[in-house]
């Protein structure tokens, strides 16, 4: 496996966004970047190749998923993830804890790991940090996260505090694991460190401190976008990213919508995935750079225009809003397919914009200007 | 519109199995052909350009669910069916009289028409002959077929030739409507005619004389395919094509089975179209060189080979069955496309095969080969 790495490139001079540089070998992307999710191993409705045509970098899928369904077993006889999906740009695992954690009353937490229920059979599951780091050495994935503990918002400081331990525990634990696997195997995957704290600024700044001296040098920012306030999250974000290395890659997992993306790039954030693209075109609704529209909506049975006049995505050059309308209200698997191709690619071409701003130092104008046209939609 | 014209080119020397040519204006296919489904103005989970991929060069669309959904008069101000759809290989619209007479207890059938209840809302329809004509001169697919009364398996002699009355008043409607039309419009489209009759010759052969006095040259073999034994389901066939003469277009409406289209194809038909591929695409089935799998199936889990070693396409170059397995058990939209993709493309493999075997005379060779691989499956 080629050495996964990533670098800071650039600083936009009238903010915090920035450039990076994230590789794998002679794969390289920029950052700020978007990555779909694929929990099942397939971007839903989408593949392998509209991926690429869309503009698609790198997806992100799940240990815990995977690891229930089809099995880890199978992945590794299959070749990997890579290859079993046929997709060769960048693939995160999510470890899963958070579904996990999700799974109230299904699961039990302790000192050693997390116990749980599966959701597809109802078997019974024990995992450990080192275990979901072996789940994902199995998988074979370009970066991994380690098991973390997801808490919901609001939570009273004491519990963050201890839920915090726990997480600093799992992620020495997860770290120690993965230096061994190193040790014996050709490996050049990246662990990312998960950043907890909940919304208290000082436990996120003793998260920091802790996980730089176990080790971790790349970091996602755990425990957000759990119901918390807008201004609430981003303060955090940007109180989180002032204790950061520049030279740290920081990934905002789970976010978001446009107006959420924008925010956290003016933080610093470099990484981004959500499953708000695939979702909303599976139920009939696609992004525009005037805000979001509701193609199933009675008003678009006779209009002849693309989806967004501006996208120059194969579906705004071929298909017609009536036509997607119709195959909507058809429920035809046709209409799931082409607002999630739609959707791709319009997130990806909205990162790209935004690239090319910071590259320009006017990032701020940029954000300005497409929050004033996408009508302040959050 | 194009003149959509039908030429017989070159008979099988020892067989009953032709070559033919289909065109609309340069557009120029070689029959036999087999012709997928898009009753609601999609090919189930594939776009367009897929079906060009696949070697698809038409397709089947219903005149009586694009009558209730979307309605005509959006397709007609989208620009017609082909622009609607962006599909521009040969369209032939299906009356819908099989789909309204499948609507038991929901609808009437007279002399003037057939009235029914929506399948969508319950609203009540009334279509009379001429009015099936004039909604597919709104939708503006190129072939055409008239409303006709549908029976099942078995039915009585004397019900089966007073319903042949029935079908061949509304023939004659139909077909007088669509001159009126052609007086008035620039029309190049064809209207075939359903030759009905049941499972007794007689009616058949009486029906096929009626037609041509009327003036139908092109024919469409209707109340087959409805619960009849195979072979009786051919002894049919090839009588009613000894009827016809030798310049018509003859087209098995619902057909149906590789072992079906094989038995056809020998007694002299030129069109097919069916479902087949596609629904059994959808849960989970794919046709292969040596029969049916069920990919489904526990005993693919761990299988890294192609569905089908001879098979060209994306997904078979691209695709284990072990991805596919897990994308059908996961529910993930991807598996019905990719299954429906390779089996669209293997019919349409199929029929190549089969006109280059028909070029060769070796028609009954390439039938027994294809059967005895296939084993026997029907």
């Amino acid at each position: 496996m080629k050495r996964v790495e990533f670098s800071f490139v650039y600083q936009d001079k009238n903010s915090s966004a920035r450039l990076g540089r994230l590789k794998r070998g002679n794969y390289e992307i920029e950052t700020p970047s978007f990555f779909p999710v694929a929990t099942q191993a397939t971007v839903k409705s989408l593949s392998p190749q509209e991926l690429s045509e869309c503009g698609v970098e790198g997806i992100l899928t799940n240990a815990y998923h995977l690891y229930l369904r089809p099995g880890v077993d199978i992945i590794r006889h299959l070749g990997g993830i890579h290859k079993f999906m046929h997709y060769f740009g960048l693939i995160i695992t999510d470890s899963g804890g958070y579904q996990i954690f999700s799974l109230e009353g299904l699961r039990r937490s302790e000192d050693g790991g997390v116990s749980f229920t599966s959701h597809i059979d109802g078997s019974l599951h024990f995992l450990t940090p080192e275990k979901v780091i072996e789940i994902q050495e199995a998988i074979d994935s370009d970066i991994w996260v380690h098991l973390d503990e997801c808490l919901k918002y609001p939570v009273l400081f004491s519990r963050a505090r201890s839920s915090l331990q726990r997480t600093l525990e799992w992620a020495r634990r997860s770290w120690s694991k993965f230096q061994r696997l190193k040790e014996t195997k050709q490996m050049g995957q990246m662990l990312l460190g998960v950043i907890q704290g909940a919304t208290y600024p000082d436990l996120r700044k003793q998260a920091v401190e802790e996980m730089l001296k176990i080790g971790f040098r790349h970091f996602s920012l755990g425990g957000l976008s759990v119901g918390e306030p807008f201004d609430l999250r981003y303060n955090i974000v940007s109180k989180t990213i002032a204790e950061l290395p520049s030279s740290s890659l920081r990934y905002l997992m789970g976010v978001g919508k446009p107006a959420d993306i924008l925010e956290a790039v003016e933080c610093g954030i470099d990484l981004f995935d959500c499953i708000l693209p695939t979702r909303l075109g599976r139920s009939g609704t696609a992004f525009t750079s005037k805000g979001r529209l509701i193609i199933r909506d009675a008003r678009f049975r006779r209009d002849e225009s693309p989806v967004d006049r501006n996208c120059s995505c194969f579906v705004c050059q071929n298909f017609s809003r009536a036509y997607l309308r119709h195959l909507i209200n058809a429920q035809e698997i046709l209409a799931a397919r082409l607002l999630s191709y739609h959707n791709v690619f319009w997130y990806e071409n909205f990162m790209s914009n935004m690239r090319e701003a910071i590259k320009n130092d006017s990032f701020i104008k940029f954000k300005k200007e497409f929050l004033d046209e996408y009508h302040n939609q959050v």
